[in-house]
């Protein structure tokens, strides 16, 4: 049973006999084994070319940045999860990767879309154009009740501080593009048209300096994704040392109400 | 409810305030973002020190040895699951990951713990004594009926080229310390002891470099998982462009006889 | 961190203390144990009420409907997984799962979507404005260059007899109500817009009668899970018996072609 | 590539055509929907077999039994895991499923081992021989430092009532042969090695039950993950309605000391 039609049966990636592993037309043993980073080969895997130094330079950076924040939800379901199945690693940190999604991790798939949209509408425009086409994408946004992707953050005020730093390299290294632009139009128009400063949080500049590098579009999500995944199984290893899981798991337990449980037809 | 006996409620990972994130002691924003490579960076992640040069160089050079080979169990399944469930991305990809299992992926696991076995068994034994125990493992492993961990492949033939250039790039790098001398003992005695050379797989050097270069074991199986996920968000990118997941499906549906299934109490 | 605004911090599924466990109201040991069906618990889990003799019934029929078409991808993914990492059965189910997407069992969500705007534009109104409107928003979806949800079936034409079945039992238990009515609206305005009968699949009268039995609409895409949860079960426990994932697997790769991968730069 | 050697090409679950989709040689049309329920669905699915009437009956009161425990860690990943990504209801289904392994509840499968083993030692054995054989294997599991399958629970206190309700109906329908009867043995050895009764948990008599009544060893872990899907999607429809799962977060992070990692080396 064929589901939907079936297009081209091909891959581009890799291909193997017994004696070589050819990877995107490189020799696997010979060319890049010991001879790229794990950053490099990851870029040359999604994209079918090598990095740039500045491509290079910040996918480092990114990665870096996005690794690691704490016991979010993401880790503790990845904490949880191997307390309950210690034998399965990769479950643990399969339910881990289960939260990167449109709330958490997934925002800046969203900021890119809106940047490539104000990129498309203000494309050869004069400076002034593009603040008032920045300013009614904001505005429209605000009036349908959404929030402005990229916008916003829990605990960093009055500014991410990951934010700050990527912005500062990104032009340092001359790498803010049209992107990167767009995005401080948007933090500017944010503060007129919600009467106040909001924080610009870390899924901007990912989703700037990533367009503004040409990197692909399907890759964008899959940044925080493989970020995230580094941090999950630093997590893991210190859980198998100092195990942290059930107890997370209590606490959370304790501070809900159940008492609507024992009513029936009772309400949350 | 507490599952289990409370440990200590601590996390020595990271921490954050509205101003800063600290990740092992470093300030993320002014310490490490852009001042240390991913890889660099999963180190310090899941072992809270800085890389030496070897660690950092072998941690990229087995990272790439295992984020990519062809259309594997791991990747198929994520892009049939990513043809299904197109919006979700982090679905795709934790499909793939619990793939990474005692079978496929595994595996280093095992060969390190074999590894640690011979090591513990032959410590300060003159270079006879060494071969004699292990070939004495060896035995004992093949009369039980079991495999050797890290030996057979089932493309790779006679010899696993990722294997070859891991080995040699340990001996260059000055890297090889007394768990790659037991992989090689492994290996010539697996050859007497069965009869015939047996292919040693990548498996084997991924374990025993790791930990002739002091990786701590909670990170032998995090390695291949996170190699993986990277491996496995390429495929997603193509997939996105090329799908081939429902294809897949179909070729694999074609090839299974379905008969028994009209029969009341058949058996497959 | 609290990531939004908390809501209540409360639950009504379910409370226990040392000597017993209440859920919805009722004590488990001695109220449902042995008391309801498993079908009948999870109506109750899911609304807070016990159900109808219909909805009870539905609610069974619907399950048996859905759990289980072949080798699906769904399955394909959790018979790989399983085979790759044998030990975690837990893992093999999740994979599984993970691709009741919104392309392969996530239909009847959409489907329910359309009927209730079907429903909520046509109360009250006469018979032949129904059809007019159905008609129109049938015009309406083909003219967006979307296919309409609950319509179209790879392997079954001219008729999905589960379809056929599942509407025959509605009738005659008097459960067809505004959206099973209007599902066949919907089949006859499809034939006229597309020019041919289109094939009615499951996933339509699962949500009309999902609906017309005031089933909630979260539970709209859960009938689907749960319903697939078994149906890999009854997989995994042939696989462990009668192992075909890494034969699907191989089966699959050869049908694909890999020559692309010896090209830098090339693509699939 | 093959990896291992390819079996025997075939399924025996289901086929289908055009017209018609066949399952375990039963029409699915009009001899399954409508006619079972999806209990007894599921065991035909499994197992090839209609069930016996005991059979039916005490596979829905176990799949009652172990659905839902309240705000388990299995249940708060999947709540959280929700809250992160809300459009892909079936990853937090998955996430959640991910937490039944072998501490949580995959318990069942060991203590089933337990009563095969202690079944197979005592067969044809007098009264008090098979008190001798029980009590040994008690001790013995004791001296190991291990952990009493079946025996233990972090709330449930002097007993289950889980277990004193389905021991109860075993004992009723007539369904309570070798395997329960060895279970009251150990119960009994327990309590003389440890020197105090030990709680008699849900596993023991799920185990117990199920070998009486000819269960294959296959779906024995599959009960609890088919039973915990249900709960979790009622757990889920309810986080749809009245969100907990990043206040579960948040407060399980407070519980948390953070400040080892202001420290370079610090450990948890």
């Amino acid at each position: 049973m064929m589901i939907g039609k079936p297009g081209a049966a091909r891959t581009a990636i890799s291909t193997a006999d017994p004696r070589s592993i050819t990877i995107r037309g490189y020799d696997l043993a010979s060319e890049l084994i010991g001879a790229v980073s794990f950053t490099e080969f990851f870029f040359l895997h999604v994209t079918g070319k090598r990095p740039t130094e500045n491509q290079r330079f910040f996918l480092d950076a990114l990665l870096v940045t996005i690794a690691e924040h704490g016991l979010t939800p993401t880790v503790q379901t990845a904490r949880m999860t191997l307390a309950a199945a210690p034998d399965a690693l990769q479950g643990a940190v399969a339910a881990g990767i289960l939260g990167c999604g449109s709330v958490v991790l997934g925002t800046a798939e969203y900021c890119a879309v809106l940047l490539r949209q104000a990129a498309a509408r203000t494309a050869g425009k004069p400076d002034a154009e593009r603040d008032r086409v920045v300013l009614e994408m904001t505005r429209e946004i605000k009036d349908r009740g959404e929030r402005l992707p990229g916008f916003g953050h829990p605990l960093h005020k009055p500014a991410d501080p990951r934010t700050e730093r990527l912005l500062a390299l990104a032009d340092q290294r001359g790498a803010s593009g049209v992107h990167v632009d767009l995005l401080r139009r948007f933090a500017r128009a944010a503060a007129t048209v919600w009467g106040k400063p909001l924080v610009l949080n870390v899924s901007g500049p990912i989703a700037a300096v990533l367009l503004d590098l040409d990197f692909p579009d399907a890759a964008i999500k899959g940044i925080p994704i493989l970020a995230r995944t580094a941090g999950i199984i630093g997590h893991l290893a210190e859980e198998r040392e100092t195990p942290i899981g059930f107890l997370l798991a209590a606490k959370a337990e304790e501070a809900i109400d159940h008492s609507a449980a024992k009513i029936r037809g009772g309400k949350a």
